[in-house]
């Protein structure tokens, strides 16, 4: 450890391969840094990123969250440099309704991975009113060998935010983690909510779990998210619940030829797995490559990724905008009593969202 | 009819009553405002929709509508001048999937208001891409009766943009109509997407219009929009689908108790109608009545459009930023080149970004 991340380490408590709380509120960000005598440039990030040192991965992320305008103009400038590292792993959503048993999953396919040499990042995103509901770390004893791995990196989402924000941040971190040496990423969310549009604009490969449950299995489970599967996998399928498990995957493998073909030229599938028996679980990966296989030779894989840059220099510009308007000075100081005006009826929406946006574009000119 | 609106008649064959097509296309619009010899002034829109002139209405309603900074400004000088008109119609949200018979629905229920003297405006939340799927005036040919009202007033959904720019020209132009004395306001969307809380973000009343099923009336329909719910009727009480449709509205009734008591302090209703056999109208319209006299004597009436004013503070706001960002002559020049090179993978989604802000702000100093 170089004397670079000492003050850091302090401030964060940090015990590599282990998950950490994420910093949120600004002020306690500005404190974190402020903690340590030398003041850590862009280079001092690249470098200790580059070398796969994970505290200055997580204090590079934990920049990336920030919404302050001092720490994006960094961040960005960490990113940018990364980015020539960045783009070669496998990029993987993975969803499901809590219950489904994700975490356990996740462990049990992530211990298979690194026990064959992968390095594995798991990354979340929901924002926080979704926290509560199962997502990654709610419960901070989940995952417990997994987080334990070398080979292994856990973070939890970003604890306040939009959706947009989030997703975005979430898609900033693969890259750093990319560029550290990871050649595996889990995007992991709830599937309760639309981040599941926002995980499958990030990553190569969308795999649904699902449980067997009490009759029809297609209810419950969203058109739209099933469209999104490559594959479906319906885990817990041991002991009793096993003939149950087949019976559901039949379903699902059935419900699946009535969607129109993909564009990835690839049949989405249906297959039983048990996390704690671990079976399926090497199938599951199996399956993952063929697909990692058949869409690089497709050219749809590139074109894919591609496509998903272009929507997401929208969603910079856009989340950019937003936040420099709402972080600008000027506007922290009015935008409160604007509001207060609004809430007591003596001025509309419009003309104080007009007011506010004359004094924004006046401090601009 | 003055000289004022002349031109505006012949361009667009206005028919009093009658639905006309929306202008849609900056192009077509620019065409239209051309057309007429006199430039028409914030004064003889404001003037000519205080006096319920409906082609005024309509015109205005386009230049909302319409996504040119010009049109922005000279919108928004319209409805800030006709605010002090406007607030005073009961907003009312109606949702439903397609083929609940929202559309027959609504004209019975519009007939009936209109022969009780109330002058009704009803309008849609849809965008571009759900027209087909059952939205208003999809079918030209639907709500006829009420379509040749004179006391009526139809006004299809915007049929580009966004749906949060669709909401938002949504809630501008029940202001509009408003202030043209329409005192009751139906916001319609199709039930099938996000629509509903957009809707819900802009009424004082939120109808859910169901139909009875095979078996279990409460899958397929999301339980957020069920919580959202004020009163949820069952369409299509007639004939042999009576006893259905009375079953159905008993299990809504017992699924409808299971949810906290809202904030309005209503307990959410369910019951039948049939908008072919005229029955059950009546009683809707009372119940949204009685919904009406409860929350303004607890405050919550109040209180909720203030919050919804709010909330359209920042909504404005949002869009307006981004509005400003694409409509900027330098980025309409140079976003397609960055845009190219981010497909061609020679520039990062995130350099384009930052370059086009950067070209973007430096216009604005």
């Amino acid at each position: 450890m170089d004397e670079h991340h000492d003050g850091f380490e302090s401030a964060l408590s940090v015990n590599p391969g282990i998950p950490q709380p994420a910093i949120v509120d600004n002020a306690s960000l500005q404190r974190f840094l402020n903690h340590s005598r030398k003041v850590y440039g862009v280079d001092d990030y690249v470098e200790g990123i580059l070398q796969n040192n994970r505290t200055v991965l997580s204090k590079a992320i934990t920049l990336v969250e920030s919404s302050l305008p001092e720490h994006e103009q960094m961040a960005q400038n960490i990113i940018e440099r990364c980015l020539p590292h960045a783009g070669k792993s496998l990029r993987i959503g993975i969803t499901g309704v809590p219950g489904a048993g994700k975490s356990t999953f996740i462990e049990a396919l992530g211990k298979y991975l690194t026990a064959k040499g992968r390095k594995l990042a798991v990354l979340a995103i929901d924002p926080s009113s979704e926290r509560s509901k199962g997502s990654i770390l709610g419960d901070k004893t989940r995952m417990e060998l997994l987080s334990a791995d070398p080979d292994a990196f856990i973070r939890p989402s970003p604890s306040s935010g939009s959706l947009g924000g989030v997703a975005r941040k979430t898609r900033e971190t693969i890259f750093l983690c990319e560029a550290a040496g990871f050649d595996t990423i889990f995007i992991e969310t709830v599937g309760v909510g639309q981040s599941e549009t926002a995980v499958h604009s990030m990553t190569d490969f969308f795999l649904l779990i699902q449980i067997a449950g009490a009759g029809d299995e297609l209810q419950g489970i969203k058109r739209g998210i099933m469209e999104m599967a490559d594959l479906i996998a319906v885990n817990k399928a041991d002991g009793n619940n096993l003939e149950k498990a087949q019976l559901a995957k039949t379903q699902y493998q059935s419900a699946l030829h009535l969607f129109p073909k993909p564009l990835s030229g690839w049949t989405p599938q249906a297959t039983v797995c048990s996390s704690i028996n671990n079976t399926g679980i090497e199938d599951i990966w199996n399956t993952i490559l063929e697909y990692e296989a058949a869409t690089r030779q497709n050219g749809f894989f590139t074109t894919r990724r591609l496509q998903q840059s272009q929507y997401w220099m929208r969603e910079t510009i856009q989340t950019t905008l937003i936040n420099r308007f709402y972080t600008h000075p000027a506007i922290e100081k009015s935008l409160p009593l604007y509001e207060e005006k609004v809430l007591n009826d003596q001025m509309s929406s419009f003309a104080a969202a007009y007011a506010l946006l004359d004094e924004y574009f006046a401090g601009l000119a």
